[in-house]
């Protein structure tokens, strides 16, 4: 019954599409700003994703967290590189963290599934129509 | 009125003292994972630091954030580095962070400051008696 | 999947119904308080719901989200309103409101399509029987 | 659609497995300080799982309500024992607290079903495989 | 040994300052979409700084709080929807924001008697000169 | 420069006082339904007292987590099960919780302090004035 991974990513991008349609502009301001916090810079993007990462799991938000969990293995992040990511976000957050602690490390999962999946198939790439949006 | 830099790493060093000495044993083994959490691995110590310092804002606690900038600034992160990851916080937490923004970004300034009085005078070194405790 | 308005707010007034029964008076006194705190007063009642929205989007509760907007459109609050009170908590709160976000806005537009189809419709009113409980 | 008591316990004891043999050990290290801290000592366990209870309603979490309404009742808890925690929870932590009042009065009434049909049954004892991790 | 208002209007104009001359600009896109948030629009600015004065007391950001006091007095509100707003906020957010209802009460009595003060000695009108920023 | 703890009682009391009678009645009734809640009941006013104080830590809210070592104390509460309590809260809420660890610590050994003090004196137990407000 858990939504799939597509299904997640689908109905981030739908519901973003009306609201930066809205007609209301300053939506389409703070999503920009959104955006461009994660862009390579003195940090790589990598790092920045990681950093968006840590700071959804302790303010536990799961749509959050599997965006940047999606988005830092585009990066390029390792399964141990998001591990120690997720056990910082365990000591700063407590126990508390535990039920997303477990939903981030399902998702993890199935995303480094996809791409084995992805990159044993064929060259189709659907990565590249990945919105951006948080 | 306000504490300096070593007022606060001084209390934090005592209350620390008085913790781990408490006979409560698994204070002890809590503090011992948290420093652990932060040390060289997959992903090194620095980003880890800089990681701890978004989490400590978009929480908002000015104790957590000094302690991470102190720490960060010891593991080399530049001022670059440190105004991307508070910007980070802010796009994450909002303008409720704001006030730990202007808190974050002064203590950045003094503790850059102190380095530099530091290398600039004798060799004492001050920092080699930190706790490393949270 | 998700679950229709209706069936949120049946299971809302029921299981009110169950804690008001409990023989916990206390349960009782603080949904009166509750109620009383939206009621017209020095302020019109369709401000206090839009700020008991704007409270629910930075705490991030999508329960409390539904039930404020549902009666706030009830108090007579408009689109613009609405998207002006929305931007306030992305605002005040980040990024890490922007799913909630994306569920105001679609219950936003979900409560306005059934008030509009029971306008064009017969006179049934079924919001009469809207418990009042938060 | 909303999953049994045991399909929760499921999810998360397979999920809890996979994080502790995950090869990254500080998470066993921290779910051991976790699952330590609601044993006997100076308080008995009921008053820390109750305690947990009252921490995991105010910061919101129903997993975490779940899973420490289950165990105070199994420490022997009783309905008026829980539904005074649940007041404490209320008034700390505000109307925001409310659909999470609602989610735990309906887990303590399912969790109590459980029991009398379990003890009006057979001498199964399902309840001793029962994980132990939060 | 309590700040006293100006103070606090003092040190955040000057840390304002410093940030947004810090050379990082979306720091200034954030601030800048921040004060649009807050004029005249389908709900007038009072209203807005009133929504602003509930997100700081939920979320317990005295700092916040005191801003969005002193900028709602400015905007006309009174001394009774001032009360109707904090009442909202304890009751949404519960008792844990009691010691930030005794700021928001003494503050707002300060706000009210520096006015008085003004207005009954000369035309001086400091609050001109207000920054305007959070 | 740290308020002392009758500085700190006195503060709330006076503040309480003026809230209480601000005319606003809605505010009195909260405060009732929040002492309420700590009396003796199926759970004693102890343990109840060491609940607001869990809920206390893991919210970060240094005043309430005074005022609840104050009452457990009064209570009966010994440094072993303050310091379980304490634990419980730590790890429920992480290592930002870590500060107001400090500040509970430091606090619960002037109370202490303080009883000893009051009972190697005279009988004045000034503690029967005490006002009960949060």
């Amino acid at each position: 019954m858990k939504k799939t991974t597509s299904e997640t990513r689908l109905y981030r991008a739908e519901m973003n599409e009306k609201i930066l349609n809205s007609g209301f502009n300053d939506f389409k301001k703070f999503f920009a700003l959104d955006n461009k916090a994660y862009i390579d810079g003195a940090l790589p993007a990598k790092t920045k994703e990681l950093m968006g990462l840590v700071a959804s799991m302790v303010l536990r938000c799961n749509d959050c967290i599997f965006y940047h969990i999606d988005r830092s293995i585009q990066e390029g992040a390792t399964k141990e590189e998001l591990l120690e990511t997720f056990n910082i976000a365990l000591i700063v957050g407590g126990s508390i963290v535990i039920p997303h602690l477990r939903y981030a490390f399902e998702m993890m999962e199935r995303v480094f599934e996809e791409g084995e999946s992805l990159s044993s198939g064929s060259s189709s790439g659907s990565s590249s129509s990945f919105s951006g949006e948080n």
